[in-house]
Protein backbone atom coordinates (compact mmCIF):
# COMPACT_ATOMS: atom_id res chain seq x y z
CA UNK A 1 0.00 0.00 0.00
CA UNK A 2 1.45 3.94 -0.93
CA UNK A 3 1.92 6.44 1.65
CA UNK A 4 -1.85 8.08 -0.40
CA UNK A 5 -3.60 4.56 0.47
CA UNK A 6 -2.45 4.43 4.00
CA UNK A 7 -3.23 7.99 4.66
CA UNK A 8 -6.94 7.21 2.84
CA UNK A 9 -7.17 4.59 5.21
CA UNK A 10 -6.66 7.17 8.06
CA UNK A 11 -9.08 9.51 6.86
CA UNK A 12 -11.76 6.67 6.82
CA UNK A 13 -11.05 5.80 10.48
CA UNK A 14 -11.39 9.63 11.19
CA UNK A 15 -15.03 9.91 8.97
CA UNK A 16 -16.23 6.59 9.99
CA UNK A 17 -15.49 7.55 14.07
CA UNK A 18 -17.13 10.70 12.91
CA UNK A 19 -20.77 8.43 11.66
CA UNK A 20 -20.48 6.21 14.33
CA UNK A 21 -20.62 8.74 17.13
CA UNK A 22 -23.43 10.05 15.93
CA UNK A 23 -25.68 7.21 15.62
CA UNK A 24 -24.26 6.33 18.94
CA UNK A 25 -22.25 2.88 17.70
CA UNK A 26 -20.65 1.99 20.01
CA UNK A 27 -18.76 -0.73 19.52
CA UNK A 28 -18.16 0.83 16.07
CA UNK A 29 -16.14 3.32 17.75
CA UNK A 30 -14.16 1.08 19.59
CA UNK A 31 -12.76 -0.88 16.84
CA UNK A 32 -11.04 1.90 15.79
CA UNK A 33 -9.03 2.67 18.75
CA UNK A 34 -6.60 0.36 20.10
CA UNK A 35 -6.86 -1.37 23.06
CA UNK A 36 -4.14 0.46 25.02
CA UNK A 37 -5.82 3.93 23.51
CA UNK A 38 -4.95 7.04 25.85
CA UNK A 39 -6.96 10.35 25.34
CA UNK A 40 -5.84 13.35 27.04
CA UNK A 41 -7.94 16.14 27.99
CA UNK A 42 -7.30 19.58 30.13
CA UNK A 43 -7.25 19.64 33.37
CA UNK A 44 -8.31 15.17 33.56
CA UNK A 45 -6.31 12.22 34.61
CA UNK A 46 -5.71 10.50 31.16
CA UNK A 47 -8.32 7.98 30.13
CA UNK A 48 -6.85 4.68 29.77
CA UNK A 49 -7.86 1.78 27.19
CA UNK A 50 -11.10 0.49 25.38
CA UNK A 51 -13.29 0.32 28.54
CA UNK A 52 -12.46 3.69 30.39
CA UNK A 53 -14.01 5.15 26.85
CA UNK A 54 -17.02 3.08 26.68
CA UNK A 55 -17.75 3.99 30.06
CA UNK A 56 -17.78 7.80 29.14
CA UNK A 57 -19.67 7.03 25.85
CA UNK A 58 -22.68 4.93 27.38
CA UNK A 59 -23.01 8.01 30.05
CA UNK A 60 -22.99 9.91 27.49
CA UNK A 61 -25.25 8.52 25.27
CA UNK A 62 -27.88 8.64 27.92
CA UNK A 63 -27.83 12.41 28.30
CA UNK A 64 -26.95 13.99 24.84
CA UNK A 65 -26.52 13.25 21.35
CA UNK A 66 -23.51 14.12 19.55
CA UNK A 67 -22.66 15.33 16.08
CA UNK A 68 -19.43 15.99 15.17
CA UNK A 69 -17.60 17.46 11.98
CA UNK A 70 -13.78 16.62 11.44
CA UNK A 71 -11.71 19.29 9.23
CA UNK A 72 -8.27 17.37 8.99
CA UNK A 73 -5.08 19.56 8.63
CA UNK A 74 -2.54 17.49 8.61
CA UNK A 75 -1.76 13.69 8.39
CA UNK A 76 1.93 12.37 8.56
CA UNK A 77 2.87 8.92 8.13
CA UNK A 78 6.22 7.03 9.18
CA UNK A 79 6.13 3.40 9.21
CA UNK A 80 3.71 1.86 11.41
CA UNK A 81 2.46 5.43 13.04
CA UNK A 82 1.18 8.71 12.06
CA UNK A 83 0.12 11.83 13.50
CA UNK A 84 -3.06 13.71 12.52
CA UNK A 85 -4.13 17.42 13.63
CA UNK A 86 -7.52 18.28 13.21
CA UNK A 87 -10.01 20.44 13.88
CA UNK A 88 -12.87 19.32 15.06
CA UNK A 89 -16.71 20.78 15.87
CA UNK A 90 -18.48 18.72 17.90
CA UNK A 91 -22.62 19.86 18.57
CA UNK A 92 -23.71 18.33 21.70
CA UNK A 93 -28.01 18.61 21.90
CA UNK A 94 -29.08 17.00 25.18
CA UNK A 95 -31.84 14.55 25.47
CA UNK A 96 -33.92 15.90 27.88
CA UNK A 97 -34.28 19.59 27.04
CA UNK A 98 -31.74 22.47 27.49
CA UNK A 99 -29.72 24.92 25.21
CA UNK A 100 -27.62 22.90 22.55
CA UNK A 101 -23.56 23.35 22.83
CA UNK A 102 -21.14 23.54 20.23
CA UNK A 103 -17.72 22.65 21.22
CA UNK A 104 -14.70 23.24 18.91
CA UNK A 105 -10.69 23.26 18.82
CA UNK A 106 -7.82 21.15 17.67
CA UNK A 107 -7.28 17.44 18.17
CA UNK A 108 -3.32 16.24 18.13
CA UNK A 109 -4.26 11.86 17.22
CA UNK A 110 -1.50 9.39 16.88
CA UNK A 111 -2.18 6.07 14.87
CA UNK A 112 -0.88 2.76 14.49
CA UNK A 113 -1.09 0.52 11.99
CA UNK A 114 -1.79 -3.12 13.81
CA UNK A 115 -0.95 -6.40 12.82
CA UNK A 116 -4.16 -7.02 11.63
CA UNK A 117 -3.70 -4.02 8.62
CA UNK A 118 -5.37 -1.58 10.19
CA UNK A 119 -4.82 2.24 11.69
CA UNK A 120 -6.33 3.02 14.95
CA UNK A 121 -6.50 5.67 16.99
CA UNK A 122 -3.92 5.30 19.72
CA UNK A 123 -3.26 8.33 21.74
CA UNK A 124 -4.97 11.62 21.29
CA UNK A 125 -4.58 15.15 22.87
CA UNK A 126 -8.17 16.75 22.61
CA UNK A 127 -8.37 20.87 22.80
CA UNK A 128 -11.83 21.30 22.54
CA UNK A 129 -13.29 24.18 24.41
CA UNK A 130 -17.14 25.44 24.68
CA UNK A 131 -17.74 27.89 21.73
CA UNK B 1 21.71 4.30 15.89
CA UNK B 2 19.39 2.30 18.03
CA UNK B 3 16.39 2.63 19.32
CA UNK B 4 17.41 3.43 22.88
CA UNK B 5 19.75 5.87 21.72
CA UNK B 6 17.81 8.18 19.52
CA UNK B 7 14.76 7.56 22.73
CA UNK B 8 17.62 8.94 24.91
CA UNK B 9 18.08 11.58 21.91
CA UNK B 10 14.54 12.98 21.95
CA UNK B 11 14.50 12.54 26.36
CA UNK B 12 18.02 15.01 26.00
CA UNK B 13 16.03 17.12 23.72
CA UNK B 14 13.04 17.57 26.47
CA UNK B 15 15.68 18.25 29.19
CA UNK B 16 17.34 20.81 27.30
CA UNK B 17 14.11 22.18 26.55
CA UNK B 18 13.56 22.61 30.25
CA UNK B 19 17.09 23.94 31.25
CA UNK B 20 17.26 26.38 28.34
CA UNK B 21 13.58 27.68 29.27
CA UNK B 22 14.56 28.46 32.92
CA UNK B 23 17.73 30.41 31.78
CA UNK B 24 15.50 31.96 29.26
CA UNK B 25 17.84 31.18 26.86
CA UNK B 26 15.28 31.62 23.40
CA UNK B 27 18.05 30.71 21.01
CA UNK B 28 18.95 27.46 22.32
CA UNK B 29 14.92 26.36 22.65
CA UNK B 30 14.51 27.57 19.29
CA UNK B 31 17.62 25.45 17.66
CA UNK B 32 14.81 22.07 19.46
CA UNK B 33 12.00 23.11 17.18
CA UNK B 34 11.81 22.89 13.41
CA UNK B 35 11.47 25.82 11.60
CA UNK B 36 7.20 24.35 10.61
CA UNK B 37 6.84 23.69 14.48
CA UNK B 38 3.08 23.57 15.23
CA UNK B 39 1.91 24.73 18.66
CA UNK B 40 -1.73 23.92 19.48
CA UNK B 41 -3.44 25.07 22.91
CA UNK B 42 -7.11 24.88 23.81
CA UNK B 43 -9.13 28.05 22.66
CA UNK B 44 -7.02 29.66 20.81
CA UNK B 45 -5.48 29.48 17.24
CA UNK B 46 -2.30 27.32 16.36
CA UNK B 47 0.96 29.05 17.26
CA UNK B 48 3.09 28.76 13.58
CA UNK B 49 6.72 28.43 12.77
CA UNK B 50 9.52 29.56 15.46
CA UNK B 51 9.28 33.05 14.61
CA UNK B 52 5.82 32.77 16.43
CA UNK B 53 7.30 30.63 19.39
CA UNK B 54 10.28 33.39 19.43
CA UNK B 55 7.62 36.41 19.81
CA UNK B 56 5.53 34.56 22.59
CA UNK B 57 8.87 33.44 24.44
CA UNK B 58 9.91 37.06 24.42
CA UNK B 59 7.15 38.85 25.69
CA UNK B 60 6.72 36.46 28.73
CA UNK B 61 10.45 36.98 29.48
CA UNK B 62 9.57 40.76 30.04
CA UNK B 63 6.97 39.59 32.53
CA UNK B 64 7.39 35.90 34.02
CA UNK B 65 10.54 33.66 34.76
CA UNK B 66 9.70 30.15 33.99
CA UNK B 67 10.80 26.82 35.92
CA UNK B 68 9.12 23.87 33.82
CA UNK B 69 9.18 19.90 35.58
CA UNK B 70 9.08 16.89 32.64
CA UNK B 71 7.53 13.47 33.84
CA UNK B 72 8.27 11.84 29.92
CA UNK B 73 5.48 9.09 30.10
CA UNK B 74 5.84 7.07 26.62
CA UNK B 75 8.24 7.63 23.86
CA UNK B 76 7.66 5.90 20.50
CA UNK B 77 9.59 6.21 17.90
CA UNK B 78 9.14 5.21 13.94
CA UNK B 79 11.22 5.69 11.23
CA UNK B 80 12.16 9.67 11.16
CA UNK B 81 8.53 10.06 13.60
CA UNK B 82 8.32 9.80 17.28
CA UNK B 83 5.05 10.68 19.47
CA UNK B 84 6.26 11.43 23.46
CA UNK B 85 3.46 12.12 25.90
CA UNK B 86 4.72 13.87 28.96
CA UNK B 87 3.60 14.99 32.18
CA UNK B 88 4.16 19.17 32.28
CA UNK B 89 4.67 20.88 35.69
CA UNK B 90 5.65 24.81 34.74
CA UNK B 91 6.34 27.41 37.94
CA UNK B 92 5.78 30.61 36.69
CA UNK B 93 7.11 33.65 38.84
CA UNK B 94 6.12 37.03 37.98
CA UNK B 95 9.19 39.65 38.06
CA UNK B 96 6.98 42.63 39.17
CA UNK B 97 5.20 41.00 41.91
CA UNK B 98 2.02 39.16 42.16
CA UNK B 99 1.78 35.75 43.48
CA UNK B 100 3.70 32.86 41.47
CA UNK B 101 1.60 30.47 39.29
CA UNK B 102 1.95 26.89 38.26
CA UNK B 103 0.06 25.07 35.42
CA UNK B 104 0.69 21.60 35.47
CA UNK B 105 -1.07 18.67 32.62
CA UNK B 106 -0.42 16.39 30.12
CA UNK B 107 1.66 17.27 26.31
CA UNK B 108 1.58 14.96 23.60
CA UNK B 109 4.44 16.02 21.18
CA UNK B 110 5.27 14.94 18.08
CA UNK B 111 9.43 15.01 17.07
CA UNK B 112 10.62 14.85 13.42
CA UNK B 113 14.55 13.70 12.99
CA UNK B 114 15.67 16.00 10.47
CA UNK B 115 18.40 15.31 8.10
CA UNK B 116 21.14 16.79 9.97
CA UNK B 117 20.00 13.83 12.37
CA UNK B 118 19.38 15.46 15.03
CA UNK B 119 15.41 15.44 16.47
CA UNK B 120 13.34 17.98 17.20
CA UNK B 121 9.56 19.32 17.89
CA UNK B 122 7.39 19.33 15.58
CA UNK B 123 4.09 19.61 16.69
CA UNK B 124 2.68 19.83 20.21
CA UNK B 125 -0.89 19.81 21.93
CA UNK B 126 -0.55 21.48 25.35
CA UNK B 127 -3.19 20.94 27.83
CA UNK B 128 -1.69 22.69 30.81
CA UNK B 129 -4.37 24.21 33.54
CA UNK B 130 -3.45 26.26 36.54
CA UNK B 131 -3.16 24.74 39.51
Amino acid sequence: MNDEEEEQQIRDVISTWMSATEAGDLSQVLDLMTQDVVFLLPGQPPMRGREAFAAAFRSALERVRMKGTADIQEIRIAGDQAYCWNHLTLNITPLRGGPPKRRAGHVLSVFRKESDGRWRLCRDANLLTEV
